[in-house]
């Protein structure tokens, strides 16, 4: 039913919700690993530490990330 | 379906959301890499360490960019 | 079928789409090599790492900028 609704929309924003889905995603990565890299600077002796609580953050925005867009394609 | 109902639009979006892609991203990646580039200034000696961890959180951002760019193309 | 329903359109934002791709790639590309660049400045002896470490992440942004700009052509 939803896929009938998007047939008869005069503007198609699914588009739109991708593009903005990424700059949320991407604002979010960047920031935190921004702050990890300059971390890892600060105490080199705990940069595996950092690194792995690192990717545990980023690997949470990257899988809701991915169910959004997926949310965008086939709703 | 979702080929035919955009081949029907007046406006097409997906260009946009296309561009808004590529803007999240690419703040996404500048803003880690400065970071990791300003951090191996600092602390030469863990250089390596912080490149590999700019690496694996750029390459997380590349990811779901590409699979967006694509569902803009495909949709 | 794509190309056709661009053809038709009243309004066409394929071009705005270019426009917003190379803000973002821009932005991205410029903030880390103004980073790579003042990190140089303050540690000369490991400007080679940096160097490197800057073209990896310039490289990544150029890849989906130029995977971007297509998909404004083709789409």
């Amino acid at each position: 039913m939803a896929q009938e609704a998007t047939a008869s929309l005069p503007i198609a924003t699914n588009y739109l919700g991708i593009g903005l889905v990424v700059i949320g995603a991407g604002y979010g990565i960047g920031k935190l690993a921004a702050s990890a890299l300059e971390s890892m600077a600060r105490q080199p002796e705990v940069a595996g530490n950092i690194q792995t609580a690192m990717i545990i953050a980023a690997a949470l925005i990257e899988g809701f990330t991915f169910f959004a867009l997926l949310l965008c394609w086939i709703a």
